[in-house]
């Protein structure tokens, strides 16, 4: 009897249970309709004559997991492909929020720290084709700072790319190590001077108190690959094997080792107020400098290029004979009085790659190409960049890009830019005076306006040069002038 | 009874399905034992001591599924492998069969347009290095054509490179914009000159009917990414936020509204007859031509560098002062007439980049190590790219490739070419007057050949130069000379 | 009875089974516990109401081969990444041990035949950029070297890149094919002359048993791609259609055939004694060379650079009117003693590519960045990269890098160098005579070595000038001096 009745309840569950399964994987099956290759698997599973019904519910099981581990796989490949892209393509713009706005605009996060100590720090601005496809160009300059506290010394490194220094803060000492003496200088505020590849220099902080700051972009040589190697003699000359470094110099090894083992070698320590008088009796530098054996050129010692009352331009020069000629670079500082800022202008040929030497104030560039990822687009369309600027910021304005700068309401700005291509520059303003509107003839600016010259004219003839009083309010709306 | 009966009903079935499906399994097995994974896979399924037979038969299932899913994963990951190549590495090849035979010649298809309107496009080749490796040398040259409908006016733009601009058909007007005033100068068919970067420039097609049609060839400054930018200051001036522009300007910003809010903007717009004549009053253009400030030169009004029956061919000069010198860029206009060619022959030191101006025929390039997808070979073997040419299309020849173009027997046929790195470079025909091999002395000519010198020069020393008398048949057998 | 029994049976062993699978599950669960999605997946088994205990199992084996699985496809997904990443992007430094311990350091392996017969064979050093991302800066530079048997002819062939070509060893001749001439040198040991683009070139060994070695130095033009291009007329004539080729030549094709139907076309071929003394007659070099229509010049016929019992440097100049000035380049040979080495040194701004013309000895190059995959350090340390060196071998040093190079105690070693970028370079030597230390100022030695500076210039001031005794035993561990 009860194996009986234990029979036909085994035989009952089971049924129930496969009915219910059988719904179950039905359902499935419908929801998951719009996958067809997961519906036709688990119809293929419906299919087989000699499965049993748990089979094909162990089937469908089956293809509902390798349709989940299709998707998971899918997605997980996108992934990959994604960073892969982001990695390895350096040349792509990066996914980050404000990136994505402005590629041109570096900030702290944008600089990695090459050396620090106790007494000061030198930091290089990532590459800038790391930013974006926009700046390969330019990609093999390197922007790199120098920070040094008071009454240090910075110990003689050489570079493999030539140097052009500006001297952003502070009272130091320069010392170039020539073929057959060392040539030393004073250094300045507002100082600049080259710094020829493989020349060993070191830096003296003069000041006890106030920092040494040095603004130097590298100029790529033929060779150099865009990354920022210093070389420090008394560091590297032991990473040749001892035997021959006892032959080179005709002295043991134990007396090498008294004379390399140091700490803190190559880097920047403190010295006393003696050492710093030291090593701070130098000629004085000239002007013009000269050639090769330059010695510093105080721009802000040289007569405004544009001055009024909102503002000053200095600018080096490609005439003067220089050893900056041959590198078709000039350097230009602005300081812009608070709340005022500069004309709406572009350079013809050059680009400028600009550090805010001091102070707070915005930029914007209009970039004709930029969209999101760099696509281009087969209509012109503008889109405007603009950002805060503080103190160590570094934007990017490449030829031809309209761009203006202004300072806030609270803080005078001091712009240092270094001009790449500079031969034959022109700096092109499209308001104020001597603007590109101006210099149209009548003809074309009523068939560009769609206007009465006069009426045209009348917006663009104001008298003012280069610097004005900026906006009453600085808000800088991130939409367009007219959406 | 029925209960027992049942019960043996039951396992009899189970016995039966379960050697069913071991059988099938095995089979299986047996199939697929190429695969030495699914093999072993399955091999562990009959190993499994705690498996009923079900278990194993279910095991099995699961490895033969996940056998396919290997299978499917692996094709779909050298698809997605096989997609991302074409994609990412621009500097490939295209699959495109006919891209495959020619990377040189480019059609109607590669070029974007840029800009459209009724009265006119502006269209840009895309750039050389999306199609081929092998011109990754010309990366940032860019090659761009203007087509302006009759009596139109294409506003004011300034671009981020030089530009060579050629006049391909047509009468018209071009207007500069200088730092204080604006040189306007009259254009006419065979009338080449040098924009400047930066320079704000505006077209007038002066014909009532006949279309204006530029050939310009963009030169990359340093900064320049490879990329077409045209700046339009009436367009781009309003991506400035307006509280900068009203200070800009000292211009309330309904007033600016008022200017700045056209419709067709920027673009190629139709102007009346009397605006037409207005804009048309210019200077006439000067020979030899300035520096920066260049006026157009006539390249067709000089005298030919090559001329006879068959063919001429213009060439501008390096020598000559000219602001095209610093450009290191010659420019260079073959007629080619009714079924004439030119003779085999290749440039020293230039890559020309040609553009069809008009007429019918064909290119033949000769290439040393182009091979399927620009893989090396490790013998030098010559193929040979030909290509019908028509109005309009585009070919580029690089460095020392030896080719020969001719016209069809119906028709001129008319080819501009820019040539670039044309300093020192020298044209070294292959036949006809001057050519390479009457040049080799008899010792050599009779070891390159092996035959009596007489033998080989009486080949080589027909007395036609550059342009000859094309084949009877101008079929374009794509198949080698000796296959 | 037996059917009751049966039944039991039946029960038991399925609670049995059901049981151990249970057991064997959860321990599984258990041991997997480490990834949490194969614990999740396993869990939800035990949740799945409907399940049977069976079901369950079989649900947690699915569980775990998808583990399994997803396991093997990260890993291959790794390896398909790693391979790409090595093969696509060929800036990378490639795996291989020796290559990763140096990237400057080239050997056979490297090279790559790119004609080979039974005469002679011509080969090209792979693309500088396919070692590593160091070399990038003269990635389109090509070496390539030439070897000929006793009395043979290389048939004429020119090249899309101007070439520096220096005779490694032998006696030859050299045709140059110039407009309407072919210019012949006679050409020795020591021979340097450049190659222009486009030129048609021949060699003659001159001498029967000895070979003919000569290395090039490809320097690319703008439109350059990095690859090796030989152009040989009487093979690539035959490339184009043969209808143009008639109309060309005015000759039909079976007369072409027979001209240009060959063996052993366009390759080293050898040749009778009649046949070198004919095509030996030529004029004599001239010195000092003049420009384009170069002859030859002897680098070791001029006076040593620098010369000692040690060694010798022999360098040419940039300041002699030649040739070779616009490319920028120098070309220098070292013959250092047996045992003897260079001074410590570097070049301010070339790049040396430096083949062993003959013998063995060792370079040891000092590098501040390279680390494993070429990934960049956040402080400065420096790596010496050494090997042993033996005739063919090839080394790279880049600007800056300091390096020594030294020959073994059983031969003299000569070291041909292309120096890249050498305008305004200079040697500067980091010991012996004039060495950079000695012209550092007293001040700034003290505060770099920490040490009164007479003590530093002890050791600094040996006065043998650039070539020494090398150490007594010439090991390169490869550990730092100082470890």
């Amino acid at each position: 009897m009860n194996t009986k009745f234990a029979l036909h309840i085994l035989l009952f569950i089971i049924v129930l249970c496969l009915c219910s399964n059988l719904l179950a994987a039905l359902s499935r099956d419908y929801e998951e309709q719009e996958d067809p290759e997961l519906a036709t698997c688990i119809h293929q599973c419906g299919q087989q004559r000699q499965y049993s019904k748990t089979d094909k519910r162990i089937c469908i099981q089956a293809c509902e997991r390798y349709h989940h581990m299709k998707k998971e796989r899918e997605r997980h490949m996108q992934e990959e492909e994604a960073r892969r892209r982001k990695q390895e393509d350096e040349d792509e713009d990066e996914d980050e929020g404000r990136r994505m706005d402005n590629p041109y605009v570096f900030d702290d996060e944008d600089f990695r720290t090459k050396l620090e100590t106790q007494e000061g720090r030198v930091r290089v601005l990532n590459k800038f084709s790391t930013r974006s496809k926009l700046l390969q160009g330019i990609r093999n300059y390197l922007l790199v700072t120098l920070e040094a506290k008071g009454h240090t010394f910075t110990s003689p490194s050489y570079f493999d790319s030539d140097a052009v220094i500006f001297v952003v803060k502070g009272r130091g000492v320069i010392g170039l190590v020539r073929e057959d003496k060392t040539d030393r200088f004073k250094l300045e505020y507002g100082d600049m001077m080259r710094v020829p590849a493989g020349t060993l220099v070191y830096f003296v902080n003069r000041d006890e108190n106030q920092n040494l700051v040095l603004a130097n972009l590298f100029i790529p040589l033929l060779s150099t690959p865009p990354e920022f190697k210093a070389f420090n003699p008394e560091q590297f000359l032991t990473a040749f094997s001892i035997d021959k470094l006892e032959a080179a110099l005709k002295t043991p090894r134990e007396k090498l080792r008294g004379v390399f083992e140091q700490e803190e070698k190559g880097s920047i320590i403190k010295i006393s107020r003696e050492e710093v008088e030291a090593v701070s009796k130098v000629k004085e530098g000239f002007w013009p400098f000269t050639t090769q054996t330059g010695a510093p050129f105080n721009l802000l010692g040289t007569r405004p290029f544009i001055s009024n009352q909102y503002g000053r331009l200095y600018q080096s020069s490609l005439d003067k004979p220089s050893d900056l000629n041959e590198l078709n670079l000039v350097v230009s500082f602005s300081n812009i009085t608070r709340g005022s800022m500069s004309a709406p202008s572009y350079a013809t040929r050059a680009t400028k790659i600009c550090l805010v030497a001091e102070g707070e104030g915005y930029v914007e560039i209009v970039c004709p190409h930029y969209s999101g990822r760099g696509r281009k687009q087969d209509r012109p369309s503008y889109q405007r960049l603009s950002s805060g600027l503080r103190t160590g910021m570094v934007f990017v304005v490449p030829t031809g890009h309209p761009f203006l700068v202004g300072a806030s309401k609270e803080d005078e700005l001091h712009i240092l830019c270094f001009e790449l291509n500079a031969r034959g520059n022109r700096i092109q303003a499209l308001a104020g005076k001597n603007n590109v509107m101006i210099a149209m003839d009548k003809d074309a600016k009523q068939l560009t306006f769609m206007q009465p010259a006069d009426k045209v004219d009348e917006i663009f003839s104001t008298q003012e040069s280069f610097f004005f009083p900026g906006p009453n309010n600085n808000d800088h709306s991130h939409g367009r002038a007219y959406a």
